[in-house]
């Protein structure tokens, strides 16, 4: 047995199909972002950062940051323990409220990512609802999959965003059996936003639990930042709420939301909850600021949005193939996972645009794209220069011009 | 079907049996560390922390605060992104050669957890190397567990820090198969420390790879922190590392440090890295200057194994029962759940002394204890204090003063 030759043929394997995955080594400048500076050895170099899921800029937000210096100078670096063995500060118990009031619910529960709140909740539910259907958009994002595979139990995938296909599912499951349905409501790779208010319709039909992600929507959209149901005024039906602290709120951490005894029993029972070290207070104090602020503030959501309208447009009218979607994410199609690395290499090194090619397995195989993500902090000139660049590849070298609908169906 | 029902009855059983968990809210003090505030409800009241996995107090270091304090004024407060998708620092980098060469490896990869880096790493070795049988030691963490249970293959558990029965089931299986030895290098609720030389003896005559958590001992043992393999000569047998930097260096985040393939193949397979938000640079930045400096400061770890053999010296002198073993930590035995929660609740209530009840699942039920973990931070004072507390408590009521050996015989 040769484990170095074991380890070294699966790396061979990603090379051969072109999907060998570089990290670009950044640092950004805060007060600067988007505009960063990426290593390169011992040399660096300028780069407007265009692939980033700090979606509203809030990392660089004056009032998170200076809670995150308040929390290291009042209590230090680390928590010290898991929450329940010293690891529950102060700022844990008040980010816990603050959300739990952010979704209109009883209580919520914080995790180190929204990664873990996924697989530990979702594979503790099967546990504590004996018998339960899970309904899984086909779509659901790998953390989602995942708590659902290591749960256990039986699961019904329906096709993505089709309330029909998952009502034939619902219909064809024994009434008495405990149900969920679990979904997003911003789709993170295509925008795609989620049919909310049906999807709800049928969870009370079928007497199901409602389980979203709002992973993609948390701070961006709903006049509170309460994310997609709550702009459908869908945030009451909704039984548990997935979302996370790291992108829109731009921190780190996840969190669940839901019934006081649903929290309690995730609390009790999750392994992935209670074994393991608590967020660093200056984490939970830095996006109990975020939160804080998006709660009120609108200014940051209606720019985000003019920015991704603007970009859209202007993608389009450079006759660019981007992938249309009523959301803030703004793919740009390729279809093949070396010409989507070399488009990529090449914005860097020629034009200083730094946007990761997105390939398998985040994408299915064929749909590989530039994924751009515009916030607030992304100027005119930094869109100008943008279009400019792609115009210029993609006239050197036509990568994609397939029209919409041919890509569509190549998903 | 009735969801609100299902969840209390799982709670209700928690109740009845004596371990529902309530975590205290707490504030560190910074710089009076291990003393801290405690929140009941609009009051507070001073504490000191007994319990704490910042063993060595590096929470509060001023070379940690102060390089969390300049990654947030340089580069914000989230990575925001994964590590593929522009949330990959410098800060990242750096840490991750840092530990590479704390461990004489030529790679380290960093996690949110060392849970999801023992989860994420096992059950992807067994995709990476078809066949693979993971020999595991039966009182490895929840997160080993559940990584060889995620990752589905077949796995033999040998019974606790016993070599002997280690090498029978090697033997018995077949020799062209792919093995891994999953163990710690000490287990946290005992302290018990095992038997490196021999394990990686075992592993070289059957040719295995050895996976060693060393959550609990990096920082703190080795001349440069590298942990009980590097105290113990054999850091250069053991195949992988898994390491936390949220204890010995008063943190968060954990890593798994190796081969260059190694590292390179769970970075490219291991779902739970790569679909999550990368660690906060803030927190990679802290974690760096602490694993920095206990590579050169002896300081920190001579003082720790001063202040626990004292304590445990002192305890003994009481007449307490003290869970003797040769590592930091300091269990003092109760072997019933209610009455754990008493003492605990007393403690904090009178003494001023925190020291969560340890319970199933945590521990074996009947074992259950306080587990006493002193600092460098502990001074003579506080352990005074500690010791005459828990004489009176055990005097008034004689909670448990079985001779060790029968207390062993329990677990």
């Amino acid at each position: 047995m040769d484990y170095r030759a074991r380890f070294a043929a699966a790396l061979e394997a990603l090379h051969k199909e072109g999907r060998y995955r570089v990290f670009a080594d950044i640092k950004r400048d805060c007060g600067q972002f988007p505009h960063a500076v990426k290593f390169e050895g011992d040399a660096t170099r300028k780069i407007t950062v265009w692939c980033s899921n700090d979606y509203l800029g809030m990392g660089q937000h004056p009032a998170v940051r200076s809670a995150m210096h308040e929390a290291i100078d009042t209590g230090g670096a680390g928590s010290g323990g898991t929450r329940n063995i010293s690891g529950t500060t102060h700022y844990h118990v008040e980010l816990e409220d603050e959300l739990a009031d952010l979704h209109g619910k009883e209580a919520s529960l914080l995790f180190t990512s929204a990664y873990v709140a996924n697989d530990a909740t979702l594979s503790t539910l099967t546990k504590l609802l004996p018998g339960l259907v899970i309904f899984s958009d086909e779509l659901n994002h790998a953390s989602m999959i995942e708590g659902i595979r290591h749960g256990g139990g039986p699961k019904k995938i329906f096709k993505h965003n089709d309330v029909a296909d998952l009502e034939r599912l619902l219909k064809a499951t024994d009434p008495s059996l405990p149900k969920l349905i679990a979904f997003e409501s911003v789709y993170s790779m295509d925008g795609h936003i989620s049919a909310v208010e049906q999807i709800c319709d049928l969870a009370e039909k079928y007497n199901a639990l409602t389980y979203i992600d709002e992973v993609h929507s948390v701070g961006m959209y709903g006049p509170r930042g309460g994310g997609i149901a709550e702009r459908d005024g869908q945030a009451a039906r909704i039984d548990i709420f997935n979302g996370t602290l790291a992108k829109g709120f731009g921190v780190m951490g996840g969190y669940v939301a839901g019934s006081k005894d649903f929290c309690d029993a995730i609390r009790s029972y999750a392994a992935g909850f209670i074994f393991t070290t608590s967020l660093a207070p200056a984490i939970a104090a830095g996006a109990l600021a975020s939160v804080r602020h998006l709660k009120s503030s609108q200014l940051e959501r209606a720019r985000h949005q003019e920015r991704a309208r603007t970009l859209k447009k202007r993608l389009h009218a450079a006759g660019l193939p981007v992938m249309d979607n009523p959301a803030h994410i703004v793919p740009v199609f390729v279809g093949d996972p070396v010409r989507c690395k070399t488009v990529s290499d090449t914005l860097l090194e020629r034009y200083g645009i730094y946007v990761q090619p997105i390939n398998y397995p985040t994408v299915p195989r064929g749909t590989e794209r530039l994924r751009l993500t515009p916030t607030p902090q992304h100027s005119d000139a930094d869109m100008d220069h943008l279009v400019a660049s792609l115009t210029e590849l993609w006239a050197e070298c036509p990568i994609s011009k397939m029209p919409m609908a041919d890509k569509e169906a190549a998903e």
